[in-house]
């Protein structure tokens, strides 16, 4: 693995996309806290632009490139968060974007990149067809390629989330957090290893999506074959730039069930009375199951994103 | 109508209620700009204890208490969210609560009622069976009545919500509350008239339940008769104490159909990423109803709740 980047360049990065992003709030609940036995504190970025965390990596992502590229514009592929991300931080960077969606996107998220000014190239609906039509488009159009989730500067970018918790809380003794593609979990322990190394990462993962519990058990990448759960953020597999950071920063993944997915999900819109996605709730879903080893700790739990589908609530 | 409290006496509530509440968060949204020309300001009392700005006029009216009151307990009638403040307000004064609520009433209300160590006592499901029942009890128990919005110091209470919008933004232009029993736009009117006189006040209500609209028009209290409306907070009639403050203080009543309190909740819950409850909606639909009239204006606007039945959503 190449340098983990520290400290000044990562502050560098928060202070760099400060003007394109909300500083969002962290939530605390005395219900919460008196159901779990623990001190939580909740890092909301379903209030964030675009409705989740993705926009900090994207934003990152696009204010490093050069000024040729610029011109050239970026390309990406994803059906969800991202897909907004990334269009919004082209429309910021004054540059073209242009995403690859499979055609059965869901209208809101298709309306949502087009009111950005971005284009959109529909593929068929697996992954490969994505990432093909994704290749062509910038074989003929010398877009730069910007990744998902497997990208040293989307991953520098999510460790803005982090710098924000660190500084807003004290000394917490572990940080949940989603993965999936792993970008996320990735920025938030390269934050948390630079500002606040003493806290201890902890993953929550979908079972039905586990590539990242039996990859880290493999040592090596085990893609995610035919995920099946409702956290629609989590279903893709670890990359080869944020295996070796999982692999060296995350203590443990938490698998938790799709019923757990839904109760703690369900419990946030009760008691926080915020709007978390299914893949935003994974983390809290990891705390609620281990919650006796984390009593009276404080733990800090990530939020990724609130872009839920309200006409097809699970519960 | 007898004197109207002032700046000092209100800013001396808002200080005793302080260590009892949350001072609830001012959200924006560029969306909600873009879409309706104005410049708004989200006062989120659906993250206050309890779910709502009830427990504000609770607490202010337990505190007002005298030593003798205080040993014979309170005693109030409500299906919803004052029952859940009133029990708070009481367990933080150190005094027992004896709330009246119909036998239908929800589980996870009646629990919460019960989780701040408050007795229920269950009536029919009319108001007159509440009220007679409530009758009954402080006749036989000597505890204090406290009217859930028909009560100066319930809404003297209130006029804290108002204090700290005003405190947070800058010159709005109109304000925008729900009307049920009145209560809370009589402490957002008190607040204002005082501590920012030239902004307008303009209540919402439901076309289902328009008894504050037919009030005013006619110039006396028209009680409501067989309310229908899904804003289930916003069934009540005003009463001798809040009808006189609104019909000196508030501009306009504007009525909204069911279908606008139901898009104006889901556009709340997608954008703003908040759980609303439908009566908490009521204030940002008549925004909407009247957007033309607001254009480039600086908006607050009341959420009342976010005591939403997640099991029976409308959308």
């Amino acid at each position: 693995m190449t340098e983990l980047p520290g400290k000044a360049e990562l502050s560098g990065i928060a202070d760099n996309i400060k003007p394109y992003i909300h500083r969002t709030p962290v939530l605390t609940s005395t219900s919460l806290n008196n159901l779990t036995g623990c001190d939580l504190y909740f890092k909301c970025e379903n209030f964030q632009k675009t409705g989740s965390f993705k926009i900090r990596g994207a934003m990152n992502a696009v204010l490093s490139l050069g000024k040729d590229e610029l011109k050239r514009g970026i390309a990406t592929h994803s059906s969800g968060n991202f897909a907004q991300a990334a269009a919004y931080a082209a429309l910021m960077a004054g540059t073209k974007a242009i995403i690859v969606m499979p055609e059965g996107v869901v209208e809101a998220k298709r309306d949502a990149v087009l009111s950005y000014g971005a284009e959109i190239i529909y593929s068929g609906n697996k992954p490969e067809d994505r990432e093909n039509k994704c290749r062509e488009v910038i074989e003929k159009t010398g877009a730069v390629f910007i990744h998902p989730s497997n990208d040293l500067n989307v991953i520098k970018g999510h460790s803005s989330c982090a710098i924000e918790l660190i500084s807003d809380t004290e000394d917490l003794d572990v940080l949940l957090c989603q993965v999936g593609g792993g970008g996320l979990i990735s920025g938030i322990s390269l934050g948390f290893r630079n500002f606040s190394p003493k806290t201890k990462i902890v993953a929550g993962e979908p079972l039905g999506a586990d590539d990242a519990y039996q990859s880290l058990k493999a040592g090596k990448i085990i893609p995610q074959r035919n995920p099946d759960t409702i956290a629609d953020g989590l279903r893709t597999s670890l990359g080869d730039v944020t295996f070796p950071i999982i692999k060296e920063l995350v203590s443990e993944v938490v698998r938790v069930s799709e019923d757990e997915i839904i109760s703690a999900m369900k419990l946030l819109w009760q008691r926080l009375k915020i709007v978390v996605e299914p893949s935003g709730a994974v983390s809290f879903a990891a705390l609620m199951q281990k919650a006796e080893d984390y009593k009276n700790k404080k733990a800090g739990i990530i939020i990724s994103g609130g872009n839920a589908d309200l006409s097809r609530l699970p519960f």
